[in-house]
């Protein structure tokens, strides 16, 4: 990536720096599209995920010379990016519920699909509060029985299990380099062959096939194609079996305190996500306590200006807004090591028990 | 730049390393507001110039409480993204034309104000091509007068000659990163006081004020500022003085062979940009041929992906298709020195000599 900074050309330039600079963000675009067996030339990069979920949702996709799809069907534990219909109109969008342990709800998929038109559906791959994995080989199944396409906002999952487009049977997959440890600012979508009619966010220039108008992010790009790479040995290393273990002694070690509770626990998830809440905690105050021991954790998603909102995601499985109030997520890093839960698991009690006190001789 | 890339927060988290990235982020959006006389609270990053062109044009502006403005005039040079009118519908939008010298035509703009709704004027502070400057105070006075707000392109000028939104009477601004030196894939819009009604084009996320959803950046952002604090020092170094010079030099070089034409020279044009042509030159090759000789030269505008098309610019300016095609821009750079210029005109010579002794051969 710093190899990129140094470089002056444009890629669109056909000068000996642009060309250079050309190599740099084709080698970048093979590695994202081997990651998750797309086609090179089928990878959109973009200034991010938020992007990308915003190009994908667009109306008039279609499958080859099929019908073009007015239709949109978001999952409620969606990213707001896609919550928000992207260029869908309000009332073309409607949401698709979730399980009590954060699951896509399957049934109510095919009842929706079964009286609408045809319609775009996106569901994401893994959920970024929970980790909750969602069921994507059977939605894409029920989608595309109804002449729909799936869209899949990967960025979660990406980089921390497998995930193969064709497998899944997704039509559009979202996905963002800061998640697995490149820059921010970069993302990219992921086309499977035969969808056409992906109307550009940004025109004016025929980077990205005409898909992306704009001079390419060349240091960004390079270094999500760098963090791909780096992301990939990971997942070869038996990664995510070391980060499931250390996962266990954590939540061992939360379930000390009798009335924590932990989020989709029943159901397949990110091995490096917990999320979990007590009783009475208020997030705001334990990501504060947490932080002053020096152990970073969020409360809810940091998607909104240093805001600390109810869980949509908590609410959407059916949890209360007190509940939902009161979760805290801790994510586990690839350099996270057992010294390192037993400090996070010392703040823990420490904080637990002072807080849990306090409440309840107020109480 | 380069301990943005080794902060790992996300600015919108509250923990620490959250809080970090944070502080870089409104360091640098100080900076560019410095540096155009903008207030930081004005200024919201984007992915770009092509995105924050398509953000400023939006339907729905307004000054203050005034009336929303859903009509648009851009000037006929302006770059594609602009050209293209964003997220105006095509029936609302109009081009307005260009003097042969390359200067916006006030008359055409005022008598174009005259006969519409009041509207969104977009003018470029410097054309990427030729290099003219554009009158912007006197087009400021005639859209203001009409009820309309100018939204200025100001990527071309912007660090590379004084430019200060209040002096110039522009209500939306674009500036590029990449073009002052800075990394490539950031850029920002920035708007004077007054100005609501802006619309986003990514959404999902509460970042830039609301303006633009999306994880920052962050390392972008902080090469922005890092540019434009350098790009400033280096405007107060007399350096502009040094590159008119410079392009003097170079000029008086290229018109040895006499049959050279340079656009635009009888007005005020960037310190850095020639942009010539000689009868029966192909552009084409002779980028090929400085390119051999170690110098980087464009034909047309790098906007396109490799593709060498004729300019918009020059047809606007109505030269014909032939002489668009033979165009060719050399800029200089803040470390171009009179050796530079040497090799230039040495190359240029022999070049020159070869293709016009060839085209009189065949001829």
């Amino acid at each position: 990536m710093a190899a990129a900074w140094d470089l002056l050309g444009n890629p669109s330039s056909v000068h000996a720096e642009g060309r250079q600079a050309r190599r740099l963000v084709e080698g970048a675009r093979a590695a994202v599209a081997a990651a998750v067996g797309g086609r090179p030339g089928n990878v959109v990069f973009t200034s991010g995920g938020t992007e990308a979920n915003a190009l994908a949702l667009t109306p008039g996709l279609r499958r080859g010379s099929g019908r073009a799809l007015n239709r949109l069907f978001v999952s409620a534990i969606e990213h707001p990016s896609v919550l928000c219909g992207g260029r869908f109109a309000p009332e073309t969008v409607a949401r698709i519920g979730v399980t009590r342990s954060g699951l896509v709800d399957l049934g109510h998929l095919e009842r929706a699909l079964a009286s609408s038109e045809p319609a775009l559906v996106s569901i994401m791959a893994a959920n970024n509060e929970t980790g909750a994995l969602q069921p994507l080989r059977e939605a894409a199944e029920i989608v595309h029985k109804a002449g729909g396409l799936l869209h899949v906002d990967a960025i979660q999952a990406f980089g921390k299990i497998e995930f193969n487009t064709g497998d899944t049977g997704a039509d559009l997959v979202t996905l963002s380099a800061h998640k697995i440890g490149g820059p921010k600012g970069i993302g990219a979508l992921v086309l499977a062959d035969g969808v056409y009619g992906l109307d550009p966010l940004l025109r004016g220039g025929g980077q990205e096939r005409g898909h992306r108008a704009g001079t390419e992010n060349v240091a960004g790009v390079a270094g999500f194609g760098a963090a791909v790479k780096a992301a990939l040995d990971r997942l070869q290393d038996n990664t995510i079996g070391r980060l499931e273990q250390l996962r266990g002694q954590l939540e061992d070690g939360l379930r000390r305190i009798p009335e924590v509770a932990i989020f989709s626990e029943s159901v397949p998830r990110l091995p490096n996500t917990t999320l979990f809440t007590v009783p009475g905690l208020r997030a705001e105050t334990a990501v504060i306590g947490f932080d002053l021991a020096g152990v970073a954790v969020s409360s809810g998603s940091a998607c909104s200006s240093g805001k600390v909102q109810p869980s949509h995601v908590l609410e959407a499985m059916g949890f209360s807004r007190s509940q939902a109030q009161g979760a805290v997520r801790i994510s586990l890093g690839w350099s996270t090591s057992e010294a390192d839960i037993d400090c996070c698991l010392q703040a823990w009690r420490k904080l637990a028990n002072t807080l849990l006190r306090e409440q309840r001789n107020t109480a």
